[in-house]
C-alpha cells in the first residue's frame, strides 16, 4: 500500500479521502457499515487500517489461480496478476491450441486443457480465470467447479451459470464499451 | 445480433429473457423506463427491438478509437474490438517504446506517442483507450481530452480526472479481483 511504503503512520480521514477520492464522511460511513473502527478526529492508523481492509476483503490470504485460454487477453492477465499480485498467484495456464502447449509465459509452461481438472484437484486451485471464447466458457466453468475451485473470474462475453457456493466475477468488456457509447451520446445530445 | 442471424423475426419477452437472463416483466419494465415499446403478449419484433436498443445505447453510430499502450492488454483489446466491433473501430495505436513503433497489429501500424494529439485532431477520434501504466495514464487522458476525444476507456489502475463533458469508463481489474476474493471468503466462512 502506497502510504505504508512512504512511512506515513497516521492519516486523517480527509487525507485518506484525498488519496482515494471519496469524502471523509462517506469513508467513515462505509467503515461503520463493516463494523466500525477509526474515530472522528483521531486519524486512522495506516497499518491497522490496511490490515483491517485486507482482512475484510480476504486479501490476507494467498489465492492459487489458473488461466484457461492463453490468447492476448490471457497473457495480459498473466502479466497483470504477475506484476500486481498481492496474494493472487497464477500457477497454471491451460490451452486447447497445440501450438501454444509447452510455451512458457512468466516461467509457467502452458499445459494441455485436458489436464485442467487433474491439476486443479491436485493443487487445490482457488480461482479459475476464463479467457476462452464464448462457446467454450460454460464448459470450462463446469470443469473448474467440478474440480473444486471456489471462484471464477470470467472474461468470456456471456453470463456463466455457477453453483451457489462458487463466487463469480464477470468482466464484460463489451458492456463497458456500450456504457461508454451511451454516455458519449448523452453528453453530446 | 444472434437472433437476427438466425432469421427469427418475432420473439416473446419470455424467450428474450431466456436469451439474456432477465425476467420477462423486468425487461418490459426496463423498456418502459426508456420510453416504452412492445406490448404484453404481442412479442417484440426482433429487428425493431435491435434497432431501438442500438439507438438507445448509441450503437447505431460508428466510433473511431485509438489505443494508447501496445502491451498485452492493449493487444488483447485491439484484437477484441477488431473481432467484436459493431461500430467500434480501432484506427490508431500509440506507444512510447521505440521497439514497438512501426510494428503492425491487425494491419494497424503502431505510431509514436508524440503524434497522438495531431492524429486525434485530424481523424476526429471519438474514444481513447488507455492501456498504459498507472503513472502515465492521467497525462495520456489530458492529452486525449485536449485533442478532443468524447470518451475515455481506461484500463490503467487509477481513477482518472476528466472534464464533465467527457465520458469515462474505468475497467479496474484489481477491484474485480478483490471483489472475487471477498465473495470467496464470504461463501467459505
Amino acid at each position: 500500500m502506497e502510504l505504508q511504503k512512504k512511512n506515513v503512520d497516521k492519516i486523517s480521514s480527509s487525507e485518506f479521502s484525498k488519496l482515494i477520492g471519496y469524502s471523509a464522511s462517506q469513508i467513515r460511513q462505509d467503515f461503520n457499515n463493516f463494523g466500525g473502527f477509526g474515530q472522528q478526529g483521531y486519524g486512522y492508523n495506516v497499518v491497522a487500517l490496511y490490515n483491517e481492509i485486507s482482512a475484510i476483503l480476504g486479501l490476507d490470504k494467498e489465492y492459487k489461480m489458473v488461466v484457461v485460454g492463453a490468447g492476448n487477453l490471457g497473457r495480459a492477465l498473466i502479466n497483470y496478476t504477475y506484476y500486481h499480485r498481492s496474494g493472487f498467484v497464477v500457477e497454471g495456464i491451460f490451452e486447447i491450441n497445440p501450438e501454444l502447449i509447452g510455451v512458457k509465459i512468466n516461467n509457467i509452461e502452458i499445459s494441455d486443457y485436458k489436464y485442467l481438472q487433474e491439476y486443479v484437484r491436485k493443487h487445490k486451485t482457488d480461482i479459475g480465470i476464463i479467457c476462452t471464447s464464448k462457446d467454450s466458457a460454460q464448459d470450462v466453468a463446469d470443469k473448474l467447479m467440478e474440480a473444486g475451485v471456489k471462484g471464477i473470474w470470467n472474461f468470456a462475453p456471456l453470463d456463466l451459470k455457477v453453483s451457489d457456493d462458487v463466487a463469480l466475477e464477470n468482466v464484460h468488456l463489451s458492456d463497458s464499451l456500450h456504457f461508454l457509447a451511451y454516455y458519449i451520446n448523452k453528453y453530446n445530445e
